[in-house]
């Protein structure tokens, strides 16, 4: 109940939007070499420097705290993964697949969160990777200059799908074991697929 | 305790071996249509008319019987889908993924719960899950006639682990919603692209 105006806590200037915002984004950064199993309110609430009882105020509970930090999660990787709005289309699908890996690279664990919630059947999970997958692939099909290279048709819908799922395993395989395919390999190999598949069929 | 020789229960013939076989058999057939959750040992005891103290002494435990079900259901996937000995390399890769496509829509539920084990990180399902996709993938590399359109390589080995991902969600979004992709287009798009993929490259 100090008065002193010197070193204010820099908590006490925010909104609680603010403040929820700025707790999510350390979830996030927690995450990013943790299970959801391993992100727990009092690890948030020993990092953050405030009250588990805050930290309930602001997410209600557990479950509801692991969703806010997945789905901010998520909203990074479809944020990061943005492909240049100029630029062939080759080379557009080449910076949004290299921000792609970047964000795995960078949030291993957190992202295999995100996976492997998705695969047990939690359906808060799955949603929000379905809306990220989503995001990723009706992208291709949004965006005008990438349509010379996949037309939009029931076939093309389908092989998308299937090309994230691709790249989802390439980029999880090599990230937990490159072996001898070095990191420009695996980008040619991520770009080119899209246009060889829809090419091939 | 009757010493007639007529009309023998069935199974009284069967060495235990056979017995656990023939139940493993009951239990992948109910997998079929059914999650994992679902298969009871309760379901399995009265499906087979046994006792459920008989199955525990066949099975041990739920979790095992869950185990030996599932190692089953792969196995039967692996000898399904292995290719004709001999033909050109797309046509047996064509039959090869016929069968596991005809394998998917018969054993929907048993296949989502062997995906859906492995994923959530259940070691054992994704031991299982593993030894599976590596037959299938392997075999790609295994035949002499198919290293014709793959050649073996570290990044070739690795899109055979992308193109299965690939193969895996394309044939369960198509068997959940087919949409207005047809049954041969889906088969043309899973074989083409594993030839397409290792030529992008």
């Amino acid at each position: 109940m100090s008065t002193s105006t010197t070193k204010p806590a820099p908590r006490s200037r925010l909104s609680p939007e603010d403040r929820r915002a700025q707790l999510l984004d350390l979830g996030v950064r927690l995450l990013a070499t943790r299970s959801l199993d391993e992100l727990s309110i009092d690890l948030l609430a020993e990092e953050a420097g405030i009250s588990r009882g805050l930290l309930y105020h602001y997410f209600g509970n557990k479950h509801a705290f692991h969703e806010a930090v997945v789905r901010r999660a998520a909203d990074d990787l479809i944020a990061q993964t943005a492909p240049p709005v100029d630029g062939d289309p080759l080379h557009r699908l080449t910076v949004s697949m290299t921000a792609y890996l970047t964000y795995v690279e960078d949030n291993h664990e957190g992202y295999l969160s995100l996976v492997k919630g998705a695969a047990s059947g939690n359906e808060t999970m799955r949603a929000i990777y379905d809306e990220a997958r989503s995001a990723l692939t009706d992208r291709i099909f949004r965006e005008e200059a990438q349509s010379e290279i996949v037309p939009d048709t029931p076939a093309t819908r389908l092989i998308a799908r299937g090309w994230a799922a691709m790249c989802e395993e390439l980029t999880l395989s090599w990230v937990e074991e490159p072996g001898e395919v070095s990191r420009e390999e695996l980008l040619a190999i991520m770009t080119a697929s899209l246009p060889a598949l829809v090419g091939a069929v």
